[in-house]
C-alpha cells in the first residue's frame, strides 16, 4: 500500500486499489474518487467531490479545487525546463528547481491522455478534450482540444 | 492481485503480472497477452489472440474484436462531457451518464499514447499512428495520424 | 515486487516503489532514479544520473544516455507497424519483427505524455515538449513541440 500516513483524506474518499496508487505529502478532499495507478505527490491539492481516474499524475503545486474531473493518462507538469542534472551533471534536487504552480477550478473536467503545462489556469466548469495538449489559460466554461489546445467552443452554448 | 473474480479469461491468456493490473466483469478472449499497468473495466470485451501493452485503458463501452494490438499508454473513452458531479454538486453514478460505445475491428492496431474518443469504429486492420487522438471513424485497412487524427495512407498500399 | 533478478543496477539507484515497477532485462546505470508504474524491458539501457519519472515506459532497443531526464507517461515505441498477430492469425513472437532502435543523447530532457516513434536520435541535451510525438531526429540542444514535433528554439538561446 502507497498511501503515506502524510496524505490528509477527507471523510468517505474512495481509493479502489490502495495497493496501486502512490499518494504521498498531498491533500484530498471528501468524496473524491481515486483510480489505479494514480499518483499525486506532496504539496498537491485535491478538493471535495473530484474523480480522479487511473493512470493519471498530479504533480507538486497543482491544485484541483471541488467537482472536477480527471480523466485517464491525464499529466500535470510543474517545470517548463525540466533537467535530470544541474549544470554541473550532479543530480537535481528540490533545491535546484521553481515550482511553476497550476490551478484547475471547480467543476472543470480534463480529458484522458491530456497533458497541462505548468503555470496555468483552467476555469470553471471548462472542458479540455481528450488528448488535448493545455500550453495556455483556459477561461471559464471553454472548450479547449489539439496540440497545443485552442478554444472550440463554450459550455454554456453545448458543442 | 486485481483480476476480478468476475472476469471471463479465455483459455491460455497470458497476465503477465497479476498484481499490478486491473481487471472486473470483463471478457477477455483465447490466447490474449495483457502487460503491466492495464485496467479493463466491467462490461468491455476483449477478443482472442489481441495484445493489449502496458499502461493502457479499456473502459466500458469498448469492445474490441480478435487478434487487435493496442499499443502502450493508450486510452479509450465512452463519454463527450465528463464530469464528476451531477448538476446538483452530488456524485454522479452510473445511471448519471449513457456509456457511448466504440468498436476495434479484427487486426487493427492502436499506437502508443492514442486516445480514442467515444462513439467510433475503427475498421479491420487500420493502423492508429503513435500519440494520435481518434476522434472519427477510421476506414478498414487506414493509416492514420494526427491531433485530429487524420488518414496519411492505406495499409495495403505500405506507408 | 517486479524488478528481476536479471535488470543489472548500478550503484546508488533509487527505485522509490520496486512492487509497482515492471523492470527485466534492462540495464540501470548508476544514481538513476525511477518512479512508480514504470516499465524498462529487456535490452533497454538507461544511462547514469538520469531520471525516470513515473508512468514511463522505455521499450527494448532503446538508449537513454547519462543525464537524460524522462518526464511522466513518455512512451518509447520500437516498431512501425505493429501487430498482434502474423499474418496467418497466429500470435507474434520475438522472432516475428525486428526492434528498431532509438537513442536519447546525454543531458536531454523528454517532457511528459510525449511518445517517441522508433529508429530516432534525440540531440544532446535537446527539450522535447510535454505532449509532443517525435517523428524524425532531433539536434543536440534543439526544443521541439507538437503533433507531430517540430523545432521551436535552441536551448542554447532560451525559448
Amino acid at each position: 500500500m502507497a498511501v503515506g500516513r502524510d496524505v490528509l483524506i477527507g471523510e468517505g474518499v474512495s481509493i479502489f486499489h490502495p495497493e496501486l496508487v502512490n499518494l504521498y505529502g498531498c491533500r484530498v478532499g471528501d468524496f473524491t474518487r481515486i483510480g489505479a495507478f494514480v499518483e499525486i505527490q506532496k504539496n498537491a491539492s485535491v478538493g471535495a467531490r473530484c474523480k480522479i481516474s487511473s493512470h493519471s499524475f498530479i504533480c507538486e503545486g497543482v491544485t484541483i479545487e471541488d467537482e472536477v474531473f480527471i480523466g485517464h493518462g491525464v499529466m500535470f507538469t510543474n517545470d517548463l525546463l525540466p533537467r535530470a542534472t544541474t549544470a554541473d551533471g550532479t543530480l537535481q534536487s528540490d533545491a535546484d528547481w521553481k515550482v511553476i504552480e497550476t490551478r484547475v477550478r471547480q467543476g472543470a473536467s480534463i480529458g484522458s491522455n491530456a497533458t497541462i503545462l505548468p503555470g496555468i489556469v483552467i476555469g470553471k466548469y471548462a472542458m479540455i478534450g481528450a488528448g488535448a495538449v493545455v500550453t495556455r489559460e483556459v477561461s471559464d466554461y471553454a472548450i479547449v482540444a489539439g496540440n497545443p489546445a485552442v478554444q472550440t467552443g463554450d459550455i454554456r452554448q453545448g458543442r
